[in-house]
């Protein structure tokens, strides 16, 4: 299905659409529908519960931040792109994209290089034909009210300056993991594909605070991962074999590398769709000294859903410098390797990747059923003979231990299969007039689409959860 | 225990703390460190799992909006404080706050009135004793860029504004029940107690959009609520009966106070620590025709944990008017009653109301297992005979069905117990010598300390979960 019929599925069943359409629209922010804020819980939880198994801790911090953070952190000066405003129409264009979309194949590093690239190739406004001069960096970040406030851009900044902290919540033992889900905020001059480039958007992002670079083992890596280096060789290799080879530059990144594509795969991803591609080192964000971008092949584009920094010490050095405090372990200062995970993105190219036509003809959205919104379907077979009043008694005990569940009687059984498929609903659970006799029902499974028979009493158990099932033990 | 325990305990343990303390900190934001964020994370599950119960659907809105969103909502004209500032030393006031500190029992609607109570009452800067004077409107919405565009002060509005979508996705069929989980931002001139009164909040917000009254049956009560009327009466009774009596205005309004008690209840407060206080009529908010506050009492103050308000077609007949949208179904505007939470009140409050002293002084904090932060701790008896090297395994095992569980072979079992016990651990599972024999483990409860002993895979067994317990019927 192509990215068309994704942004479709997303708006006509209640992912995603465009925010604050009554006021005729706000550019660079979505709404998520029912299904969409569902999903993107669940996506959230299942990445949670990946990096709490690696022993990760969690932190939740302002997105509003006084300046300080952002003058030790180098947003303040450096966090910029260089726009071009159309003197005409007035259109602003965010430079880089602007000379990629002309297919000129130049790097500004500065408002200066960027000048003279609209000089060389003679640049005029895409809108009104207007030729385009003087550029000007525009810092990203929003200010908020009339004190000394930002909008995070991104979520990292409140995680290093709690180190202390999380530190002595960890009994003073290193390596720490720490996880932060919440919003981060840009300016972005042109936001551009739905949930791709939003001004407002939410992160998952991951600070490794380290010592040793054998703090951690050489990854485990069972499947190989497409890499593009910055040198423009695309190898195929497992990410053991690419650190051992020396193409990642150190054991921290390799592992967390490693665990990023093993995440992204549980998620659904097909390995195909993905590929690792290191930063030039002139494309690096100031505080990197080595990137790779995790990216998905969307619509033509490669576009980075997660990306992997090799931060060393410049952040916890900054904030030593800038605030005073002193963050050293038996006198070092402790390196960081950040994966940060995009979740709008990897929300929506996960609905592009998961979402297919079966050979009949009717459309699937293949999700992974730990992040499918709805949880199971139930129906009776005909809305007669009391299968309508038994599906529904089953709904109800069912709601009890999992509510996140649907129940739908209208139109023919194959129909209901249909609307249920498309949104990923990974279980259909049937009532029929075998379920009279012997209290089974069908549960019907969306990718194979084969049944099984179980007891009602069976599915009861089998969806029942922590910490009822242990709460149990004690109830006597 | 008292409320400075807990503040003490959350800060010792990682629950949460002031933010942005290296770089001074600002008033008004909190950090949840790794336990406050897990609680905090269980929390809203649970309350998304009790709405979906009633059928709730799910929105994410963006927390920034442009102003046409809050002209329209009367936020921009109407949603201020009055403040009073110190002509000599410079302190701002919360008009309200001031005067009920001091003991004055007024309320000014207008800056007028302030200007009046300030003359009558001749109040002084209680900080340096200067006469105050020159009370002024202070709106509470913090602004965003140089753009017209807001942080939003509440949730709800993103609500309202896509009433159309939610319609469409809900097929048509009213009463619709819309819950919304996030941050909400407000410029308060004083904030105070911690989670209590922040610039920066996140809250629960359930629109419940219904045509008829009866579109809700009359809630099934239990338990009875403490009621304090706007006459001063104090009653003690069923939220059914107060609707029957007339205390509360309509069926829905009494459908969701009921549903809010509940809640609270299987949070785990207790119904004496909890009060439904009903607004006066010049003290509701101005979309508000009537508004009972759920108020637990803290540090000696009763607080507003959750507000339950009648809207009416307040919002939505507001935004037909300034977007030109006909949200009418039949020729009539719905209405609406909108149970607003505030979840670090509450993450607060059920932490207060949790926490106390056993009989041989050790400290608990009794939390209902859904929302504890750590689900299980598991230790060996003693660090040697394998004991540790069994423990570590089943650690490893459980961590693939449940992460949420913490490892600790530090100092004698009883001291681990009562670590586990402080941060609301329900469960402490300990690997012994008769584990070895017959591969069994105790299972400790944290309330009732009683244990029982069952087989490890029963152990693993119970805390598996959906999807996998159904995925595993198609395995094979």
């Amino acid at each position: 299905m192509s990215f068309d019929d994704v942004i479709e599925l997303a708006k006509r069943r209640g992912f995603f659409w465009p925010s604050y359409m009554i006021y005729g629209g706000s550019s660079g922010f979505y709404d998520y529908g029912p299904l969409g804020t569902l999903l993107k819980d669940n996506i959230i939880a299942a990445w949670k519960r990946e990096y709490a198994r690696e022993g990760a801790i969690f932190l939740d911090t302002p997105v509003i931040s006084p300046a300080d953070v952002f003058r030790a952190s180098g947003h303040l000066e450096k966090f910029s792109d260089i726009a071009v405003k159309c003197s005409k129409c007035g259109t602003p264009y965010k430079f880089e994209s602007l000379i990629k979309s002309l297919g000129i194949n130049e790097i500004a590093k500065t408002v200066d290089e960027a000048a003279a690239i609209l000089e060389k190739y003679d640049v005029k406004c895409p809108k009104c034909g207007e030729k385009l001069k003087n550029p000007y960096d525009f810092n990203l970040m929003f200010r908020v009210g009339s004190n000394d406030l930002y909008l995070r851009p991104e979520t990292a900044q409140g995680i290093f300056i709690n180190f202390k902290n999380l530190y002595n919540y960890a009994r003073n033992s290193m390596p720490i993991i720490v996880c932060q889900v919440g919003k981060g905020f840009r300016n972005e001059i042109s936001p551009r594909q739905a949930l791709i480039r939003m001004r407002e958007f939410s992160q998952a992002e991951v600070e490794v605070f380290y010592i040793e670079n054998d703090d951690f083992p050489i990854p485990d890596s069972s499947v190989e991962l497409n890499m593009l280096r910055n040198t423009g060789d695309l190898l195929k290799m497992k990410v053991s074999d690419a650190l051992r080879s020396g193409i990642i530059g150190n054991r921290v990144m390799a592992y967390f590398l490693n665990k990023t594509y093993e995440i992204l795969l549980k998620l659904g991803f097909q390995p195909d769709h993905i590929r690792a591609r290191e930063h030039d080192p002139g494309e690096r964000a100031h505080y990197s000294s080595e990137t790779w971008d995790f990216e998905y092949l969307l619509d033509g584009d490669w576009t980075e859903i997660v990306g992997v920094s090799d931060r060393g010490t410049y952040d916890l050095g900054r904030h030593q410098q800038f605030s005073g405090e002193n963050f050293q372990i038996d006198g070092r200062t402790p390196k960081v390797v950040e994966p940060s995970y995009g979740l709008d993105r990897i929300l929506l190219t996960i609905m592009d990747s998961s979402y297919y036509r079966r050979e009949n003809g009717y459309k699937v959205l293949r999700l992974d059923p730990h992040i499918s919104p709805i949880h199971m379907a139930i129906f009776p077979l005909q809305k007669r003979d009391d299968l309508d009043k038994i599906a529904k008694d089953l709904f109800e005990k069912m709601k009890n231990i999992d509510p996140f569940i649907f129940y739908d009687d209208s139109g023919n059984i194959g129909r209901r299969y249909a609307r249920q498929d498309e949104i990923g609903t990974p279980f259909c659970v049937t009532v029929d007039y075998q379920t009279k006799d012997d209290e089974t029902v069908t549960i019907r499974e969306r990718d194979s689409t084969s049944q099984v028979r179980v007891k009602i009493s069976d599915l009861l158990e089998r969806t029942r959860s922590f910490p009822d099932s242990l709460s149990a033990l004690f109830s006597n």
